[in-house]
């Protein structure tokens, strides 16, 4: 197995590519901006769709699917909404392909052009206010909440695997509420949601936020977010929660009879996150070794390794480990490839982020030990073989919490409390992360600043400080410090 | 809730669709053709996604996911294909929209135009294998065991919800194999698995065969199919799977090294099933009061309703019951809603196809009784609570065995053996049904047969049995009966 992967230090983009391509998450494909999610890499999206998904029902969520088209017309139904997606956009116009009279192939059929164009969803709101409008008349309708599991497109110009791809997977989730308050709280709850999982499965700890306007989803009236950082002390929005007031229903005409027989207009939320949390996943903690992958999304926890080579009294013993690890709820792999030498499993397992390896040689039989390796930190140690079954489930939950640790130490390494522009400037410049300063709260700040230093305000944060003080850029009164950050 | 659904004896096709809408399980969108999957489809649907691919993966195979969109070009590389997908598919032509200078909304924005059309994909072999050529240099890297879940469109013309729809879901294997014959067990492997998978989660008997060349797959050089009978006499087509030789590994360049380094086209295989399987299972077991579920996939396997309404001490027992249920892996569901009559809850589950009903009444507490009343047969009895949990559990599975039993018989019941052209008119018209008839083995006389009776050979049956006869049509020599009907 080739290793060589880009340094960090040397070029942190390039390391990612690297990441990608040779732990064998996801390749390029002949299609401008698609990525092929190859095994690995969907495995671990399979975990965080199974972990979000338990998560979404137990708080009484159901699933459905909606159409992958979206009539052009909708989009133009919500004002903001088309502005912050029509420019970027599948359209499918015909719906036949003929061969071409000249014999060179096949060509679109001119005459199944369709009367309207439909758009591939960027996202779902339109299409799916639109199928509620039939299923809401009256109060007893509501609440409804749906989620969907499904695959969008948007027509991003610069793509990055898992990061920002012209398609990606995700989830959606919306939901219709009576009220207002109503609407408000199942999205913070959903906004809770995401925070635990990314800190209690991903090993990422995140800042909870609401976005500014000019940061809001195109449609919302309030953007709930998880910001993470990654180690190269850039931002990245793991995922949003929208609070989306009565616009959709407004611009589908959505209505329902209240228990006072009062018609109303009908509350709304919805949320998602997608694909892009595996490229989060990867830059909070791999490293150049290789990807790194907390025990809770790792596919395979623990690779057992015969040395040198799987001779039957080996295997025996590692199928008779695997049983009772699997027993206690283990993933578990044993490596039965007799033509690869161990030197180059280790490296291979080292690249594919497999928290823990477990090394089983004819001498370590004789002799009652086990050679147990951690990929975090790269410990090795030879323990008595009796006691490895504890030790290894006692390990992946010490694993789980060093990587959460790291990340929060990396964390408060890349917190930066500012008072002036040039102090502000100078953290955003060289030394990165989140930079918290204060801002005078209106939008001209705030595009100034985007526009001199790339920074954004990544959220204003829930446990936002009252404090008095002054903007950074503008010198007028603040409130509080917002979180700053150059952002994925 | 409005009861009123069509009897299947007055409109089959009615009924089939007052069911999807009265049981919630689908709903028409405003996309031409693309169907809402309502809650509860979804959640049978993903029933069997969970069931199909904890087998998939049993047997080896990976999931992974590839682009929604193929590029023109490559429909044109295998001959068979585009002529079999081109002319029924969605296509991409522009990449924006822009606001329309007129004001009256969006319009496609013409300098956006593709310099190559894109597919959405109707199937993804070609997409799969341009992908294979990059991970397929020896025969090291064989075979490679690769599943996808995905949404696909065909631009059907005539649309029905589950069975025919422009988009649909469904999962599509797409394996690489060194030797012909390694590329064959994977097709009947998977064959298997299918044909266990419907008679065992979906208790519908499906006849095992093979697709005359005039039914194959378009690439295909064998076509094994399962074939399943509906009520009404008309087979459905459950689950294909496919050996493609080495059609695709041709059109796209994929060749390996094998152990005596040799260059060698790969061999292919292909297979999927799709959403019309909750069609199927509509078809096979409902009745004219609305959904029949086989318990092993039904979302709510068991439903307790207070009866008349959610009493403290009722509730109390219920939850009780509930959790003992649950302790057995039992999904249950208690219906807490005071609003509602006990007499409008039973219509509703009966509805909804709920295998199980639990009454739990105020006389019932004191008497230490419950009413169970089975959604198959509708039989209701009063037992002793006390047992009740260990009878729900034994009931599921007597309710599984029964529907089985009961969807064998009217296999039985509709499955003839025909010896002239006459006969097999009469019962292909008048009864319906698998009619087992000589056929000499032409494409000519089966596409007469077709044209003039639209029957087509569903199947050569794998139990296909060596006998001398004339074909129904020609007279010609045949050496074994194969399965015609008319189908879905």
């Amino acid at each position: 197995m080739a290793k060589e992967i880009t340094s960090r230090e040397e070029n942190y983009s390039q390391w990612y590519l690297d990441i990608v391509k040779k732990a064998g998450l996801a390749d390029n494909s002949a299609v401008r901006g698609c990525m092929v999610i190859k095994p690995l890499g969907y495995a671990i999206w399979e975990n965080m769709r199974d972990q979000l998904d338990k998560r979404f029902k137990e708080t009484g969520h159901v699933n459905a699917y909606f159409p992958l088209f979206i009539p052009k017309s909708f989009l133009s139904k919500e004002a903001d909404h088309v502005e912050g997606f029509a420019k970027e956009c599948a359209v499918v116009t015909h719906h036949r392909l003929m061969n071409n009279p000249d014999g060179s192939g096949v060509v679109v059929d001119p005459s199944a052009k369709l009367e309207e164009e439909l758009i591939v969803r960027p996202t779902s709101e339109t299409i799916i206010w639109n199928t509620y409008k039939d299923w809401i008349q009256s109060y007893r309708d509501l609440p409804l909440l749906i989620n969907q599991w499904a695959n969008v497109v948007r027509w991003e110009l610069r793509t990055r695997p898992f990061l920002r791809t012209a398609e990606f997977l995700w989830q959606e989730g919306h939901t219709a509420h009576a009220t207002r308050d109503e609407a408000i709280e199942e999205s913070k709850l959903i906004h809770e949601v995401y925070a635990r999982f990314a800190e209690d499965f991903m090993a990422m700890p995140v800042i909870k936020g609401s976005k500014t306007a000019n940061e809001r989803f195109a449609g919302a009236e309030e953007t709930y977010t998880i910001e993470a950082l990654m180690q190269d002390g850039k931002a990245l929005q793991a995922g949003t929660s929208h609070f989306l007031a009565q616009n959709f229903a407004r611009a589908f005409d959505v209505k329902f009879m209240d228990e006072n027989n009062k018609e109303q207009y009908v509350w709304a939320s919805s949320w998602g996150v997608s694909t892009r949390l595996v490229g989060a996943l990867i830059m909070t903690h791999s490293d150049d070794e290789g990807l790194v992958l907390p025990p809770k999304l790792a596919p395979t926890q623990v690779v057992i390794i015969p040395i040198p080579k799987p001779l039957p009294e080996i295997m025996e013993k590692a199928e008779q480990l695997k049983k009772e690890l699997e027993a206690q709820g283990v993933r578990v792999k044993i490596d039965k490839d007799a033509k690869k030498r161990p030197g180059f499993k280790f490296a291979q397992y080292e690249m594919e982020g497999v928290p823990i390896r477990l090394g089983l040689g004819k001498r370590d039989l004789e002799n009652g030990t086990i050679e147990v390796a951690r990929r975090d930190t790269k410990a090795k140690e030879s323990i008595d073989i009796a006691g490895v079954v504890p030790h290894t489930v006692q390990l992946l939950v010490d694993i789980q919490d060093n990587l959460l640790a790291k990340a929060k130490q990396h964390r408060v390494d890349y917190t930066t409390e500012v008072n002036t522009y040039d102090e502000f400037k100078d953290a955003i410049e060289n030394k990165g992360g989140f930079v918290m300063a204060h801002w005078d709260g209106t939008s001209e700040s705030e595009l100034k600043i985007k526009e001199e230093t790339k920074a954004t305000i990544r959220c204003i944060p829930d446990d936002f400080v009252e404090e008095e003080g002054v903007c950074v850029y503008s010198g007028k009164p603040s409130k509080g410090r917002v979180v700053f950050a150059k952002a994925y």
